[in-house]
């Protein structure tokens, strides 16, 4: 029985405390949150504590792996703090929104030589993963070029939006780590541009909400992004990569299977509102994986490194659109 | 917190078992099964026990509600006594394959005040479910035909199948069932024929494995049921409706949402591989609606008497198809 | 070059006329009309003529070959004429409403060793062609059931409805030539039912609006099919084939393969709208394959044979309903 | 009725010849090649006369208009040759691989007050056009992002990609005008990357297969193209436009509506073969429209000035390409 400790009880933090109270061969021990009652109410609903305080979860040497889902800018302090303390980490993206603090994430992780899995959960969404089997088994033979579309259903909030570290380091970050995981090879040269197109507030947050990213790999490969911060029809997550002998292509999931035909056309559902439905299996995986890995001593899908080489490509993302030139990258 | 005692530690029982665990409010007490150390595993994973004898379960004031998963031969004594102990029943399909025992049951579980559902879970597959509402809210007109189409990836053991009361009281049993929720009317004709055109193992156990049902309802709407033991790209569960003003039209669910294009063509999934997997939401919510309804006093969406209608249905085809004639219903 | 001469300049006329025109090899040499306006105007813009009567056509020795589009009251009449004036005919569908009177014309065809196609399009619809094809390769094995859905957008108006036939020799023709040609067998057993649903002026002209029809053929195939005169969302015209080996649906074409999303759903085009929009290319490959068959003398794809044994099939189905029982036949 | 003259008897040449003769009010007079057989057999199929020279084709004043489907290389003399000739023109794209030539052009036609076309078809395809109509509507709202696959089933022969003027102006030319089209805004930054995956020769050539372009407008609107000149899986033609109340996406037409499902998934047919199969249609209307806006006197879909623009935008991609850097346009 693995002894586990949560930092955030907030929307995420939910997720992720339902899917490990129904894990066997883990408890969550306890929870930790700013807010008392957010944490006291999870903790009561799971059966768990919440945290006396942070300290006190580090001290507690019945702990064996921390869950961090707490707000971006507690995740490096957190992830240094777990390692020193030898408690394995499952942290929630990003590692950090500079590039140079995740690194040092990676160096303590290193050093305590504990495990440290980032949640990049889209890696263990049925469709995509069975994407990358099949790819990585050949069934569409050499894979040349990867579209990825990436709408949310709507902006967030403008506040939000101020502290995101921008639409690459906030949205496009998940799309980084697609790329590298699908193409399983290295950006050379990345061009990206974008407009302000849903909300003048945004811009005057600093931000864009539509992006139009293009990576070329080393291999030369091609990866073209788009995204918005706005799809009226829902979360719209698919992508496609061409290989030289076919096409696999991921489409969104849908609440139902209903088909509705009448005078005004043939209509199926939208896709499932956003990511809370969408990637609610895929959250369910991923811990499932971690804790698994832990215990079989096997590889983590998804590694600090990982989440260091996503957050580089969102740097230089963002510095092609400040600059309106490409970044190479070595 | 309601105790539950389950019946039955197969292949359905383990579903329900698991759900149950899951389930807020609701303690899984005991488990019994003939079968000591499927029972003994089961309670084992669940934090269940193992009860120690049927008439313990009926005896024990602590328990609530049983739910019986048991082989179908047991079901009307099992929820006989249930009702005569005052224990609420979920009871999956069918109620028994005897009309007249099934009607006994219903006539013990009224005389009893107990509540009794029957787990016709595809009124709560999420597909079908959203298309009785859009339904019911008039979003296509007045319902004039429905087509089933239900196969099963393959046939059954023949030992099976020579106990199973025939391919109408064993698989059709659910169609019979979706007909009378899905158009909300009663039979007044039905026409059946079939083939055994998979095995002539089938035929020689008195069976047949193909078949095609016609029923004309009371106020003129007709449905047409295609059966088969056996589809070789998996279990086909659909349905279309026609209305004044439209048509309905319930599809299978994939295991991804991968589409591959190749040389050969372009392929998505096949459908969910059989029952346990296409109805896996669909068992969760109907258990689920089990004890919200008994907590709330509210309607359960399956009764004895829909147990029961199904039935006298299973053997109208059964009867029509030995005749060669059609049925009248009143 | 054959000359052709075309009876009929309505709907379905004009669709032939413009066809015969533009095939190489073959002139449109005469229409004629009881409409005489009708007649001149598609002359006028086909480079045809008005025939000056029927008899001239049949004096004409320059002329090889017939089309009847006329209405079907003519069919068998022409179809004789046609044949004693040792002319090829290609007669539209039915050969006519009286099994005794299409078998009168098989046999004056036959003595006159002339070729008559029956203009059963369907047979040359693309897709259901290409399932045909596949089906007759052994790609989905053995055929063990059909299912046909055919249902017009709306009913025609009532006066067509009463020298009609009724909806078995009016609609159903086509689909009872579709089950033939599919399965490749006999019926021997079929089993029919309706309601009047969507107009009632359709009951008091002695007619229903909505079929369910059952056969049972030789080899024990099952077929269902299921009709109604009006589907809101237009010309629905489907059906699937299952397999020992898998499934064959032929689904409708849409006009455009334009997706729209947005918060009412997702929704593609409905069905093409009707019959000539639907089968516009069906009876453009139908009518070259007469004349390809009438060069090469090869067999046709529909004979009147073909004709004769739809027609007892929509006898048997009037009767059925009529009876309330299933009908036998050898 | 208008005659006209054919440059061209190859491919694309026979496409516009057979449609030509299809028209009523259009008479397909002479046939001009340089392969005199090519000219005879077409001009003998169709009723048509080759021209004794091209010379013969300008002085000859009963011709009104003439459609160019030459190669490429001719076509900036034939357009200025027909204009100073006072004839109609109907042209292939591109006017010219020079952008500094295709002006030249369209100051000649514009000198001559004559029409001139430019044979952008998929401005004529059905789905595409479909799509245009709603944007133009409003009935996703605002246009933001468009999104366009266009692959090739193969490449061509290495020499002809010699002459080709490379990737963008022979593939992408297409992609060019529908952006403009679809989007109805100007390009003001373009950025274009590529490489050559399929075949070594084709970079021996100095040219690409694989290509990705990023265009931002006028209005911050953003566009990006991927092309590949190799698709296992066939001719891949689509588009999606996000606009600020939903998505119109624009999919591949298929040879038929064919499902199979077996055990090894659940197949449709892979889209049309390739240009002339899937713009089959497009062909004809585009032609279609070009007599009927000489007659009525109204605007021309594709302009020379259109041609010259898209031009401009190939030549921009070609230079963002060997530059490694964005070009800006005015």
């Amino acid at each position: 029985m693995k002894n586990v400790a949560l930092f955030g009880a907030g929307r995420i933090g939910r997720i992720h405390a339902a899917n490990l109270a129904a894990l066997s061969g883990v408890k969550l021990k306890t929870i930790s949150d700013p807010m008392p009652g957010a944490a006291r109410e999870l903790a009561a609903a799971l059966g768990a504590e919440v945290a006396p305080s942070i300290d006190a979860v580090f001290a507690d040497t019945s702990i064996d792996a921390v869950v961090i889902a707490s707000p971006t800018t507690t995740h490096s302090d957190l992830i240094t703090r777990a390692a020193q303390a030898r408690k394995h980490i499952f942290c929630e993206k990003p590692v950090d929104l500079s590039v140079a603090r995740a690194q040092a994430c990676a160096q303590a992780v290193a050093a305590a030589g504990v495990a440290c899995m980032i949640g990049f959960q889209r890696r263990f969404d049925p469709s995509f993963n069975e994407a990358k089997t099949r790819l990585a088994r050949g069934d569409i033979g050499t894979p040349e070029m990867l579209v990825i579309t990436s709408r949310d259903p709507g902006a967030p909030p403008v506040d939000y939006i101020k502290q995101s570290g921008g639409i690459f380091r906030d949205m496009l970050i998940h799309d980084f780590d697609v790329f590298r995981w699908i193409l399983d090879d290295d950006a050379v040269w990345l061009s990206a541009t974008g407009a302000c197109l849903t909300d003048p507030a945004i811009a005057e947050a600093g931000d864009i909400d539509s992006a139009a990213v293009t990576i070329r790999t080393r291999r030369g490969r091609l990866c073209q992004i788009n995204t918005s911060r706005r799809a009226a029809y829902g979360y719209d997550q698919r992508f496609e990569v061409l290989g030289s002998k076919g096409l696999l292509a991921c489409g969104n999931q849908r609440p139902t299977e209903v088909v509705q035909a009448d005078a005004a056309g043939t209509r199926t559902d939208n896709p499932e509102h956003f990511f809370l439905q969408r990637y609610r299996e895929a959250y369910r995986l991923e811990v499932t994986h971690f804790f698994e890995q832990l215990q079989s001593g096997g590889a983590f899908r998804t590694t600090v490194a990982d989440g260091v080489a996503a957050q580089r490509l969102a740097d230089a993302a963002a510095q092609s659109l400040a600059t309106g030139q490409p970044v190479s990258l070595t």
